[in-house]
């Protein structure tokens, strides 16, 4: 039995951030897939999970953590020997702040829920909800590109070490090529992207690596 | 000068959630206006204020933060007399969780910036955009339903003391208040509403008593 468990999704940007903060802690885990294009994650036997019908949910400690923000800061809480989180307030604001234009932004805009509600109650049609989609990434690529532009990554957005507003901008990023929006507008995006992409934790969590095609055709 | 200063606006929920727990801190700020519905958080003026184009934006301790977790997790690391987080990591992981079910899912859905995408972009009339706006306060108060039946608020989300849990839902409650979304439904969110109606910090801080209608025509 596996002491950590992680329901996620490959496509779901949220788990990539969670995926990516359990390795740079250095935990092992155990992931369940829900399937959020055909709607599990609406099921009955999910609800028993959590009651937020939304991946990812993270299973360690004897309790149930959902929201990939609250599980990154209980990660940091529970096993700070890798931090996260710089150690100065204002630092950590910053930090969390710049997560956050991904995380309570861009990304909701972009969920399944939100592209059901596009197409079968707005009628908008797939080139539509791609354009609604990219239009959000967009916006959340400008948003980092100017917080990144007043200060340059040094490599990574808060100096030498990885934290949580890179795996913000890596899950944006990932979120960004799922919708083939260029990054070519946002050279300080792309160049932290690049630098992230470096990094095992990142290089292992990717969307990509996880996309089932991905594993049939290698 | 105030030595603490809030750009924020009366309807802004996320304003709102700041301004609660500045009350509940006890702490003395100025607030500055940005007329969200006239678009001043997109002027040139606003850009050298804060990089992310929104309110709420709080000028303390010398410097300038944004987004309405990162300011309420900053206030709680430098402010920790009155806390708005329980001690345990459990259940600081259940509050902050709880919290982002409104700040990354809900809320992000219904502010200006999208409004405006759905009545430019996708031709959607007045009554088009109510029903956006009421579904997702309507599916977020589902969502805070389901929490606090599995666990009742005695008489606060998380027990006695108020904390980021009850600052989000009294925010969402103010955001279905907006938009006329009936709380019959939602009988434990109704009564979390009222206990939380109760305390100044929210009586004080919310929209009603800050619309510019409400202080000429009292």
């Amino acid at each position: 039995m596996a002491e950590i468990r992680l329901y996620g999704f490959w496509r779901s940007l949220a788990s990539y951030r969670v995926r990516v903060a359990l390795r740079l802690k250095g935990l092992h885990f155990e992931e369940r897939s829900v399937d959020l294009l055909a709607g599990a994650q609406l099921s009955d036997e999910f609800a028993q999970v959590t009651a937020l019908r939304a991946v990812p949910v993270l299973e360690i400690d004897g309790t149930t953590l959902a929201q990939s923000l609250a599980i990154l800061e209980y990660l940091e809480e529970t096993r700070p020997e890798v931090p996260l989180l710089p150690a100065d307030p204002r630092e950590r604001a910053a930090a969390r702040s710049m997560a956050l234009a991904t995380i309570a932004d861009a990304h909701p805009l972009i969920v399944p829920r939100v592209r059901r509600y596009l197409s079968e109650r707005l009628s908008l049609g797939h080139d539509g909800i791609e354009a609604w989609g990219r239009h959000w990434l967009a916006e959340g690529l400008g948003t980092f590109e100017r917080l990144l532009s007043r200060r340059p990554p040094a490599p990574f957005a808060f100096g030498e070490r990885v934290g949580i507003a890179d795996i913000a901008v890596g899950s944006h990023v990932a979120g960004a090529e799922l919708f083939a929006v260029p990054l070519d507008p946002y050279p300080h995006v792309r160049g932290l992207a690049d630098a992230l992409a470096e990094v095992d934790a990142f290089a292992q969590s990717h969307p990509s690596r996880l996309k089932p095609d991905a594993n049939a055709h290698p």
